[in-house]
């Protein structure tokens, strides 16, 4: 057997699976990893030199498209640049195999080059760490590696989805002899996924609870499923409230969005049933206020065992899909009330929310159209500029808070993702554009200028996808500590939190060939909207200047009208 | 108490403890350590928003110093992207205070925002991993954050040094109303550090191995430590071969350098005694050497117990400092010369070794002087152009490797570091900006270009040290594949491994301000080094172009001729 072949098989394995994508960051001791992955005609790859901008558009690509991406690097402290986005990926529960090339195990510690401690290095933010076997001239060792990877490559994909590590010791040689391409045949083991339903037993009693409730509301947090249909049912024929953070993809013409305007001063909202689906909610209102107003249950509908409750409330842990779990409901409440002939019905409790919801919307929009030209007034006009045509993805610190806070106003059927895992500055570009090489939508990527230079490496990711546009506020640092109460009472404002910085992203575009435009006012943020959004097929980037002093007064001022 | 009190008297320990300067990353978490750092008159605070580059500026500057610098982040992925210093810290022992703000305890995976794993998220990296109390209301647990501060603090210093990590939970409020300025009297620690030295009997039993030893070699690998007095006196008297890796910093005339030009052809230089000092070798060719031909006796002399032997061959581990080891070999053989009378000697192994090391300076000019423009040539001339009033830190993949076999060929004096720790290509320019901040010397960075790309977020700290030059060899990509055997006989050697990319500097040092040059041939490139060394004292970035294809044919050539 060629010394190589079992690291082949990895490969291959992979390709069995159905993985269809590598990022390859480059280095000789993973050189049998990557020209099995380049040699294997169902895996694209694309290779990538700064891993830590590497790994989130691995990231942004299994984001987009559910499917595992495999991640490849060499030895030593490229393994560690990978980590943020891991960790993303772990909270986020992104499917991420991740191969890192390592040292045999005696050369550790022993003042040799890139050596690192490799094993378990992500610690907890990956699902389970796999250390192979450097030595495999034993048939056990061989069949030791397949199990493995056969189990680490299932393992990304089963449900919590998430990052997997496999460390690969490798001695030399690393290069095959010549230009080999026969890939020996593996063994692939099939999973089969068990489909988790309840018991007639469990709905007989969440029914009961159902009925009993008066004061029904359904919040959605982050999520990708397409729930719509569920949650129109139960909203129009139930009466259901269904509040929606702009990251939950909800497109129900019911939902209540902008719930950040009127949340913080509701005095009379609290649920007798709440139930939860997704993963992390943007609102910290929304959080506040259930922990404020604790309802009488609270259904947390997630199909795997972690208990998580940023709410602080809940009351039973259903472990199920969201979308089964509201197809059954809805059936059986149809049902129920073709038995007892009641009507469809908009209780009081439905009509508060709307009528707090269309107070906000009406207030944001008349805010808007007196507001000078600044971030709010830039990121308004990008969502409103928004289609189905479109995948819009959020950068932390502002832009997602703004986007959220305005998520009433904007059209529908757009997606929207946003690194909350984790809620890192460190890769929003890079996960932009991965999730542009995986679909034919257009992604409009939102980001602040501090979060854009710190990942600029992704704009030379080789040849940038043409669907991609990045749309940057450059308001010269990080306004967000302008915003927020604390910092800004503080002498060390200016030097120790904004970070004030000058740099403009012209000649990084220019130098990256992606087309710049620039706009410093209404009339120029709406050209270069038109542009990005119909008139160019091209990758472009359009910086947007305000000034950070006014955004942050702005931003105050539409903060105190929240007192409704 | 005022709440954040305990964490400003952490900060208050690291001044007491001595620590001078402190890296802050921005952030709201980390708010109060923050303003205790940049309110304390007695610790120099510098801001950097990328995390990466952020601590690898540290490393930069404790590298330089010798003393402990603290690092401070936020919570969440902020803490991974200090990870890959920390790692290259780990393996150079350099002491840095990690201090990451963490949420408490109770919101951590509960889908809050920038919070992740960050208890011992170091792994193995770090020296000891310390998480904080979150609570500290009561007067013990008051009592255990001062107690495990001063371990910290102290535990940074102690051989070996290295990176310490404080995670530090902190629940809001985050700033404090006014702007403190008092600190509490705080309990100071002072620890008395053992001095480490050998038994008469242990050198009784060491003595006599010396002297039964004919054929002794002193192999130095990275070191910053000063010991020329004592090889010196040790060469000179006692006809000792001294080798000296160009990061060994050892400045002694008649030392062994350049010798990968012979070693790997070599056949008569085993010796009796190998007595070995430092950290890595970059010599591959001399590790490989002293595996195939084992002296009868080795010792590493290192003062903390890790046993680290990359030639595998250590006989005698001597745990003590290697300036007391020599300075005491010295002494006891002068006198012992002086009872018995003998003469200075030089021996025939060191005659050997002597005669080795003209031939390969001889063979290195010539070649130099006959050889076309290209990045060989053009580290050549910058080693030359170097005295003691400089600092060169090279870069890893290339230029480490083409200054170690030019070694011979530099002046002397001037200072070498390296990324040796782990060899990694992710924070280069920022280390040597830390250094810049830490000395009055000239750094010169010598980078090559896919380094230089990776780490481009460094010129955007703050105001560039003014005794900051940048040498970057631009030949479009990573070079190394091209040179290194196996990558360049694969089809994918460019689109895998060598990873072309056409950007230059240029745009990147007008936006942040750094004198640029260029050099594309011989006269420029003397201009260019004339310029950065003598003639400008303001920072400036060298770039200099050359041909990849042209540079991997030159040093096969060169390569070629050593089989002497």
């Amino acid at each position: 057997m060629p010394l190589l072949e079992p690291l082949y098989n990895i490969v291959e394995l992979c390709a069995l699976h159905g993985i269809s994508d590598a990022i390859i960051c480059p280095g000789s001791r993973s050189a049998a990893l990557t020209l099995a992955f380049a040699r294997n005609s169902r895996i694209r790859t694309r290779v990538i030199a700064d891993e830590r901008s590497a790994a989130f558009v691995a990231l942004g690509m299994a984001m987009q498209s559910g499917d595992t991406v495999a991640l490849v690097c060499t030895s030593g402290s490229a393994a560690l640049n990978f980590a943020p986005a891991i960790a993303e990926a772990y909270f986020q529960e992104i499917p991420l195999l991740i191969l890192t090339a390592d040292r045999p195990p005696e050369w550790i510690h022993q003042y040799d080059g890139q050596t690192i401690f490799q094993e378990n290095i992500y610690g907890k933010h990956v699902k389970k760490a796999y250390n192979l076997p450097v030595d495999y001239n034993h048939k056990d060792a061989q069949w030791q590696m397949q199990r493995l990877a056969n189990e680490a490559i299932h393992l990304c994909q089963s449900v919590p989805k998430g990052p997997v590590h496999v460390n690969v010791p490798i001695r030399e040689p690393f290069y095959p002899e010549g230009n080999e391409r026969v890939f020996p045949i593996v063994q692939q083991v099939y999973f089969i996924p068990q489909k988790a339903v309840l018991s007639s037993e469990a709905w007989v009693d969440l029914l009961d609870i159902w009925q009993k409730s008066e004061r029904k509301l359904i919040a959605i947090g982050q999520n990708s499923e397409d729930l719509n249909e569920e949650l129109s049912g139960l909203s129009v024929e139930e009466g259901v409230v269904v509040l929606a953070d702009i990251i939950s993809n909800v497109g129900v013409e019911e939902k209540i969005s902008s719930h950040d305007v009127f949340l913080s001063k509701a005095q009379n909202l609290k649920p007798d049933l709440l139930i939860t689906v997704g993963k992390s909610f943007i609102s910290k209102g929304f959080k506040q206020y259930i922990r404020n107003h604790k309802p009488s249950y609270h259904w947390h509908i997630q199909p795997h065992p972690d208990l998580i409750d940023p709410t602080q409330s809940i009351s039973h842990k259903i472990e199920v899909s969201a979308k089964y779990f509201f197809k059954e409901l809805l059936e059986t409440t149809d049902l129920q009330k073709l038995k007892t002939g009641d009507e469809e019905e908009e209780n009081d409790y439905f009509l508060e929310w709307s009528g707090l919801k269309e107070v906000s919307l009406r207030y944001l929009n008349k805010f808007l159209n007196n507001v000078d030209f600044g971030e709010l007034k830039a990121i308004a006009m990008l969502l409103e500029s928004l289609s189905a045509d479109f995948v819009l993805h959020l950068g932390n610190s502002m832009p997602v808070r703004y986007a959220n806070i305005l998520g009433g106003i904007s059209k529908e059927g757009f997606e929207v993702s946003a690194n909350r895992g984790t809620s890192g500055i460190d890769g929003i570009v890079s996960t932009a554009i991965g999730q542009a090489l995986k679909t034919t939508k257009t992604v409009v990527c939102l980001v602040g200028d501090v979060s854009f230079f710190y990942d600029s490496n992704a704009l030379f990711f080789g040849e940038l996808p043409q669907n991609l546009r990045i749309v940057m506020i450059n308001n010269g640092g990080g306004n967000i500590f302008r915003i927020i109460d604390g910092p800004s009472k503080q002498d060390e404002l200016e030097s120790h939190f904004v970070t004030s910085q000058t740099r403009t992203a012209e000649s990084l575009a220019m130098e990256s060939g992606i087309r710049y435009l620039k706009a410093t006012n209404m009339i120029e943020m709406a050209e270069g909207l038109e542009i990005i959004t119909k008139g160019d097929p091209r990758a472009a980037l359009l910086e947007v200047f305000t000034d950070g002093q006014a955004d942050a007064e702005i931003f105050k001022a539409l903060k105190a009208g929240f007192i409704l």
